[in-house]
């Protein structure tokens, strides 16, 4: 029962931006693929392709920015499970490269049953998914 | 029955790389946009939310490159349709900035079929599409 | 002296995902064409390619998402400048798509100077660039 | 002397579309992460900060596409060099899942001297460079 993930990245040039310089919108991204990292080590895929019944959504997500990134530096995000409630998760992630603090971030998703033609509905998680994490002590 | 279309656009801070310019992968999304600007033009969407039976994959797309474009540089790209056969559509497109001839592709798309669990399969495309577009003369 | 922004877009296909909706890293992609095309309403490029002295990299970025966005919906975003103080700019913007409320964000960039082979260093707003925009009232 | 690089990646949630496979746009960054990494396994970085004296744009890149690829989908990029002239590399690109074939790609690039203020040019590639690669026998 995994409470955090550490993925280790380096930045790609499409990344970048002409401020020479990782742009901002990627670190959402980075997340993002520290979050289905976590989920692939807890046995689970945050979206299946048999089933479609059920989705993941983002409701909200913000970073803090320190510093900036550059083409190939290496860098680490550290996710980590801050919360779990009966319909969402809240994460927070750190970004670091070497010593450097380089972004702060938050994201919370929530649980929704998907039918093809009728709009997303809130409902609660799965058991089988809130068994596979735990919250960070 | 449109034949061709002209698409405006303006290069966005995020489509810049740290060279400066935009990065090339751009390209090929900026004569999708114009392939879908046609589509909508024709009537159509070519991938309507209701009706998910019918897809159009793409099974080749290059583009030469000439001269780079710049954020916020003003630009058009004219996509013509060049050929249409019983499965497939074939489109060249042109991208230029004022007078500077900055890159010219090529896109091939197919029709599938989509089944849930399925590989795509190709099939005729159906003829309330093909009657919507002609070949450039 | 503009205050805010209202940017007319559609979605692209290529800014959708897998679970068929508009990916939430886009939102802030949004946020930051209707902050340049503010800039362009005052005047002013907010990356200028014959200076490079002082930019404007953001400081943090947040949205909360209510409802999801599809291929080809036409969208709204309303960006409003919030504040402004020596070295910062604060932004909210509101996504909206027809009568539904969509996401809203929040946006705060810093002025730096830039000097290649040295780090970025905060500095005060050159009032020729202050004096081009008003809070909101 | 490194004359051609596999990359091995798994497909990230961002970039899948609608039709719920891999985007075509992302190949072109697949196959140009693959040649990166080539650089740096030969010692280099395609574009390092300090110098910028030169660059290497793309002056064309197709692909065709066999198969799609799936959130999750582990695959390989094959990047082989296949020729180098004065100033320009040519590189052809396998992209495998297991013992699928999903796509071909060909990329050619041009070194170019850059200064602030006026267009590029394309010159000669410095020897030091092309003599740290070699053309796949």
């Amino acid at each position: 029962m995994p409470s955090h993930y550490r993925l280790k990245r380096r930045v790609h040039f499409y990344e970048t931006d002409a401020a020479g310089i990782v742009h901002f919108s990627w670190f959402y991204r980075y997340m993002e693929e520290a979050e289905h990292a976590l989920w692939r080590e807890a046995g689970l895929s945050i979206a299946p392709r048999e089933t479609e019944a059920v989705a993941f959504p983002r409701v909200s997500a913000s970073f803090d920015f320190h510093q900036p990134l550059y083409f190939e530096d290496e860098f680490e995000v550290n996710l980590v499970v801050e919360e779990i409630t009966a319909k969402t998760i809240r994460y927070t992630a750190t970004v670091t490269s070497g010593d450097n603090h380089i972004a702060t971030g938050s994201l919370t998703i929530i649980c929704v049953s998907k039918k093809l033609g009728e709009p997303m509905k809130a409902i609660a998680i799965p058991a089988g998914i809130t068994d596979c994490f735990q919250v960070k002590s």
